[in-house]
C-alpha cells in the first residue's frame, strides 16, 4: 500500500458540552496541526498516489470552512461536541466528497482509504481513518 | 476507525544481555517519549474516544512504575532483556489491565485496539500494536 | 552562559481588533505550546540553572490562569490585542514575577535573564527575551 | 504486532516529467528523511525486531545508492518518474533484498511486513507499506 | 527584545566545488525548510513585531526565486558555493531588501534584527543573523 | 553572523545528589539529544562556517565518550552532578579543545562562539553557550 500525506493547520474556538471535559466547557480554542493522508495499492501512471497540488488545495478549501470560526455557532456543527476526534472525521467527509466530486483529478478515484490525523498539542492527537466507497 | 493518543514519558537505566547489544550491554539509560494510541470503530455519546484526562492518568501511572529506576533490578522485569520493544508491551499491558478494571470509565470499554509507541531517540523508536480483548 | 528550557502548553479563544489581522478579527483560538528558557552565567552549587521542579510548577501555575479562557474577557487583558508576541511578553512578567517572589528557590535569584517562547502552529512562534532586574 | 523503526536521510536531485508536476519538472532536488519500519507478531529470543545495528547499517547502505545523485541519471531508475512515494518503493525493495540475502542476520527472516516512509519536507511525506514473503 | 518567526520551504538542486565537499560536489539537492525570526524592541500600536501575512508574502516571494531551481544555473548564485549558511544570507538579503522598500509595512522599519534558520535535514541546520540598517 | 548546526545523541546512566532531585537521586538514564551550533563572523573561502563533515565527527567523538556509561563512574565526572546543563558543558569544552587542537580543520580557527544545546525529553533541555578564545 502506497500513501502519500500532506499537512495543513486551522485556528477554531470552541465549547464543549459534558462534565467529562471538565474546565473544556468554557469557551477556549486550539490550533489543529492536520495530516491528511491517502493510500491506494497501487500509483497511477505519473507513479503518484494522487496530484499533491491538488490534495493540498483540497484540504485548504475543507480547512478554510473552520478558519478563525467559534465552532459553537458552525451552521454545519449546532449540537455537536466538536471534540478532536469529531473534527478529524469532519475533515475526512469533506475531503472525500471532494474525490467524489472529482476535484482531486479522475486518477484520484483510485484511492482506497485515507487517514485523518489532527494534533491539537504537542501532547495530544485524534484521528480518523476508513475505506473510500469504491 | 478513530483514534485518540496522548504522549507522556519516563527516564530510566538499564543494561542488555546478548552479544548482538554490543556496547549497549554496559549499563546505561534512555529517555522514553510514549505515544499511547487508543482506537475504536464508533466514538462514545460524548463523540470522544476515551477521556483524555484519565487517559492521561493512566499512563502516568504506568511509567511512574518505571520512573528514575535501573530497570535490572525492577522485580517485574527480572531476566528480561528490556529493548524499547519489549518496554512497548510492557506500557500496553500495564494500560489494558487499567482499562480492564475500569479506571479509564466505563465508555472506555468500547476501546478495541491499542498501539504503544516508544521513542528512544531521534533516530529510533519501537512500538507494539494490538486489539483488546471484547 | 547556561540555560534551562521546560514546556508546556494552554488552549485559549480571542479574537483581535484591526483590519491587519483580516479573518483573525473573528472570535477563534490557539493551543499556545510554550518553552521558557531561563539563562545564568555559572550554575549553582547542584550545576542547575533553576529547580526544574519549581520552574514546571511556574510555569504550569502562570498558564493555568489563561487555560480554556476566551482572554477577550480575561480581566489582566481588557483592552489589549492579544497577539502571540505580546502573550509571550505576559508569561514572562507573570514568571519574573514568580522569581522575585521566591517561588522558585533562591538559588532562582541567580537568573539573568529568560526567553518564552510561544508556538502557535508548525508554520509560527513569536518570543520575547529580556534581561531579569538584579 | 510489534514495530522497530530507524531514520536515516539522503539529498538528490532530479526532475519529474508530465504537466501534472508543473515547475517540479525542472531539475530540482530534495532531502529524504526515511523512516524504515520492521514488524513481526512475536519478538525474537533476544527480545528485538531486528538488530538495529544491523537495521541502521542496511538503511545507510540503501541509501548510500542515491547519496548526492542526480535520480535522473541513475541507472536503476531511468525512464522513471522518481516520485517519494516511487522512491519509498526503491527503499523498501531494496531493504527486502537484503533481509532476504540474510544480510539482517537469521533473525530477521521472523519480519512479516515493512513500512518506509519518506518526508520530503515540514508539509508532505509518502509512504510504502507491505508484506514480506514468507 | 520581541521576536515573531515564519516559516516556509523549497527544494533545489546544486552541486558544491571544492575537496572539502567530498561526494556533494556531485549534482544532487535539499529541502530547505526557512524559519524568518523578525526582532524588535518594542511592538508596534497592534502589539505585532510585523504582519504575519505580509512576512509570510515576503518569505514565499523570496523563496519563489529559488523553487525547483539548479542554484549552478541562477543568475544571481554563479560562481557561488551555494551552502546552506550561505543560502541562509541570500534570503536575509532578499527579505531585508523588501523590508527597506516597504513591502512589509511601514510599520516593520520599526524591525531591528533578523535571523534566518535553514534545515537542511534532521541532522543540520544554518543561519544568518544581522541587525538592520536604522 | 554565521551558524552551522549539527545533531547527535548519547544514551548514559546517572544518579543525582541533593534533595532538590527528588526521584532523580535514584540511579537513572537518559537520552541526550545534542544541537552543537558553531559561529564565526564571516564565511571561509569555501563559504562555509566549519567543515559540516569534521564537525559531526567531533562530535561523534566527544559523545562517544559517554555512549552507553554510568556517568557516576566515569573517570572525569567523578564528584559531579552531571545535570544536563553541566554535560552541556563537558560536550562544549571538548568539543573546544578539538577546536584548538586543529582537528576540524585550519579554518575552524576562524570560529567565534558556540553553542551546545542539550534535549533530555520532548519537555526539556538545557544548553551552554560561549564564546570560544582568539
Amino acid at each position: 500500500m502506497y500513501s502519500l500525506c500532506v499537512r495543513d493547520h486551522t485556528m477554531i474556538a470552541h465549547s464543549l458540552r459534558g462534565e467529562v471535559f471538565g474546565p473544556a466547557q468554557r469557551l477556549h480554542g486550539a490550533t489543529y496541526v492536520v495530516d491528511l493522508e491517502f493510500r491506494r495499492p497501487e500509483l497511477d501512471q505519473d507513479n503518484l498516489v494522487v496530484d499533491i497540488g491538488l490534495a493540498s488545495q483540497a484540504l485548504r478549501a475543507v480547512l478554510a470552512t473552520f478558519d478563525y470560526r467559534n465552532l459553537d455557532k458552525h451552521p454545519d456543527l449546532r449540537g455537536q461536541n466538536t471534540t478532536t476526534e469529531f473534527m478529524a472525521r469532519q475533515v475526512f467527509d469533506a475531503v472525500a466528497a471532494r474525490i467524489a466530486a472529482g476535484e482531486l483529478g479522475e486518477s484520484a478515484l483510485g484511492i482506497s482509504s485515507m487517514r485523518v490525523k489532527v494534533q491539537e498539542s504537542h501532547l495530544a492527537w485524534a484521528a480518523y481513518d476508513a475505506e473510500l466507497p469504491v
